[in-house]
């Protein structure tokens, strides 16, 4: 850096400090929240970094209910817990809305390379994969890099052979390497089954180093012949990989007893805090209730539940409740096809248009560090205030906020959406992995803390976000 | 610090550098090591850190051969491994050393929490360990958060409960937590079995935080009724003692298939690189073959086999044999009670007064940070001039240098031994987590280096290290 001479400092001092005050300046634009809004949500955040109840109700939640996916009657045991618990914690409307669920089971599964060296594996059937018969499959494999090589593959060298997708998943504090590895996870049954392969294997999308495989949803393609899927773990994978570079044929056999049963009717969970004025206009607090039947659920999602419910939980301690209603929704079947959130975009349809923001924690419980939204592009400054007082940087005005929120997006909810630290997040997704020692209650009160501020202010707001622009969110 | 005046600071600097120098001066002893084997071994090490085979040999280890505990057919393929392996690398006199084990198998287990909230756990039987009947057994669960704690229950309270140990391990660079936590492993049953307990449940002695729990020997006390005993992974005894602490009644179901079958004759493999002058003294460097069941046993003890394997090739390849010979021993049976060291130490009884040196490289691969030893007293000015040449510090001379090394203390075989940065090894031990990818290459081929100049520095020395004091080393 190049010195100023003295008086050029004393200059440049000034206009740092003109940049940086907080108080208003001729150059900036009048602030969008109202100082007495502003005023009661950094209080809302001061206090909840003190120490909140959510690490409390992820505990409960993680404890008392544990695994509960789609259509299993520990997922009915979790509504029970969220029925119980909003009306505990003060919830006012507290009900269920019926959902109808898909009921995919895992049942017993194993893997073994037979050879050119015998071992055994740590795998885990992609959710709706079909099973295996009940002596398994046994055939050679071929090992692609991604998901685009397999489609290069002349068919003579698929038919028959079990496909060993073997991409690897990038670590980024944004997760953003999670969406450039998942693709294989969803279609790369299909995609080999179409050139003969009897199964695939993939490498687990995640970054870490256990022997915890990773589960997660696939899809079969219409009219395309279905054929099982399982994730090896990444230290599998990675045996897998050393054997099949060894030059010489490998061999794997694969049992799976997953299958899918009749659907099941099960329900979402609503609490509200009501609002003083506009109690008919919502903001919409969202997270899944239902969890990969691996884990016990804690980062994906009991975290994102026990941030929205404490940070509701906490207005609704106000004195003075903010001028509209604050609705928490516990969503039904996310993993799983979004069942729940279909149902309530469905049922509240006629509601939608009062809904004044909409936002999901589906992230685990990383400290927030950005604030991106989807809202009226001339409502900005009211997002830009949002960052500025949560002290997180601002980002780009096409969020999605969370895949509950999808089936809203053509109704125009418009939509805030925190960026948590994802940097460890996907050790542990999806995997048996995922239970309460991962979540730091501190972060966990962070995250309360910029939910509460944010949700209160937009609550309690004189104007509204408008509605968001046309077309899809891409977060 | 208070600071001395000018004067006064270029005394003090000059004394430091006095102190500081490598070269000789009037107030130190002459050098141990003489200048030529100093001068080959520095070389040595130097070249290992520029990069080594060892990587490549406990890949082969790991990938051809894999899990391969005491008894198994796998262990068998790991003695073939190491006989070829040994033969390719160049060694003399490889072949292999009878050995009789006891072969315990896991067979298939499960554990799951049925109340108050019916929860799946992942655990794993102790090695040694009874089986449940085939329909698992049913109990209340009774915590207790240390050995000792158990003695001062009521049998009143025990009996017919399955005992949760809820001993925590601590996080220590040279890994001493587990010297503290490990007892309860052993002992537990029989403790508990005393007092009329039908099962004991351990928190995982580790310090991680994944659910791979940690498996590990355990003995039955004589004439005390066998009951059996498992280790649950870390995030599930927090599960279990969450549960407990509800002040609900806590009832378990264990089943374990683990069973003894009858004893294995199999072999410890043995290779050397023979000395110039004095092939009949030796320096053994040893490591343990054989693994547990759960991983493929890359940081228990593949790393061993290979730094110490590629520590003594290196030494093989140089233009000029040191005068001693180097033997490398590759144990059978470490983890299930010392078979192939019994077996060795009474096979060579005759010899071992020939045993100048003898080493064990059995935890992990972390960067070598100290050398400690068990010789003769007047010895130690050799030992304080290898840990100058490695720079590292100089530990006590109370070392027991590794398990397999025990049965030859009663000889007085001197031992040097190198404590490596042991932070992460817990997490991984006696896991199926203990895989490949938990090695970093780097950190290998510092401790081949170490090992390469010492082995080479002793095997070379005019002198020895005399005899090892009476009475166990003690590491």
């Amino acid at each position: 850096m190049v010195r100023a001479p003295a008086a050029g400092r004393l200059l440049l001092v000034l206009i740092l400090l003109s940049v940086l005050s907080p108080s208003t300046s001729l150059a900036q634009p009048p602030a969008a929240l109202p100082p007495d809004v502003k005023a009661t949500a950094a209080n809302l955040q001061k206090e909840a970094l003190a120490g909140t109840r959510a690490f409390d109700i992820v505990r409960s939640l993680t404890v008392e209910v544990g695994p509960r996916p789609a259509g299993s009657r520990a997922y009915d045991a979790a509504v029970e817990w969220g029925l119980r618990t909003l009306k505990d914690l003060g919830f006012s409307n507290v009900h269920a809305e019926k959902v109808t669920v898909p009921h995919w089971v895992r049942g017993a599964e194993s893997g073994e390379i037979l050879a050119p060296y015998r071992q055994p594996v740590h795998l885990a059937a992609l959710g709706g994969s079909i099973g295996t018969p009940e002596e398994g499959i046994e055939a050679e494999v071929i090992e692609v890099p991604s998901l685009d090589a397999v489609d290069k593959l002349d068919p003579a060298q698929v038919q028959g052979k079990i496909v060993f997708y073997d991409v690897h998943m990038d670590r980024e504090k944004d997760g953003s390497g999670y969406g450039r590895a998942v693709p294989v996870r969803g279609a790369g049954a299909s995609r080999a089954a179409k050139l003969g392969a009897v199964a695939v294997l993939i490498r687990s999308i995640g970054t870490d180093n256990n022997r915890t495989p990773h589960t997660g949803g696939m899809r079969y393609q219409d009219g395309v012949r279905q054929i099982p899927a399982a994730a090896l773990s990444i230290p599998d994978a990675d045996l897998l990989a050393a054997e099949v570079a060894s030059g010489k044929p490998v061999t794997f056999r694969l049992k799976l007893g997953a299958r899918a049963l009749p659907e099941v009717e099960t329900a979402s969970v609503v609490g509200e805090i009501p609002g003083r004025e506009r109690p008919e206009e919502i903001v919409l607090l969202g997270a899944h209730l239902d969890s990969w039947d691996l884990g016990t659920g804690a980062i994906d999602d009991g975290a994102g539940v026990a941030i929205m419910v404490e940070a509701a939980r906490r207005i609704g301690q106000l004195p003075k409740k903010p001028r509209r209603t604050i609705r928490v929704v516990l969503f039904a079947n996310e993993e799983f096809g979004l069942s729940g959130a279909r149902a309530y975009a469905e049922a509240h349809k006629d509601e939608l248009a009062r809904h004044v923001m909409a936002a999901e924690s589906d992230f685990g419980s990383g400290r927030v560090w950005r604030l991106a939204s989807h809202v009226d592009p001339e409502k900005l400054s009211v997002v830009a205030d949002l960052a500025k007082l949560l002290g997180v940087e601002q980002g780009k005005n096409d969020s999605g906020g969370g895949a509950d929120l999808g089936p809203m997006t053509p109704a125009r909810v418009p939509v805030i959406a925190l960026a948590r630290d994802g940097t460890a997040y996907f050790d542990y997704h999806h995997t048996a992995n995922d239970t309460l020692d991962k979540i730091d209650p501190k972060d966990l009160d962070q995250n309360v803390a910029a939910w509460a501020a944010v949700a209160y202010a937009i609550a309690d707001l004189p104007g509204d976000l408008g509605r968001a622009p046309e077309g899809e969110g891409r977060e």
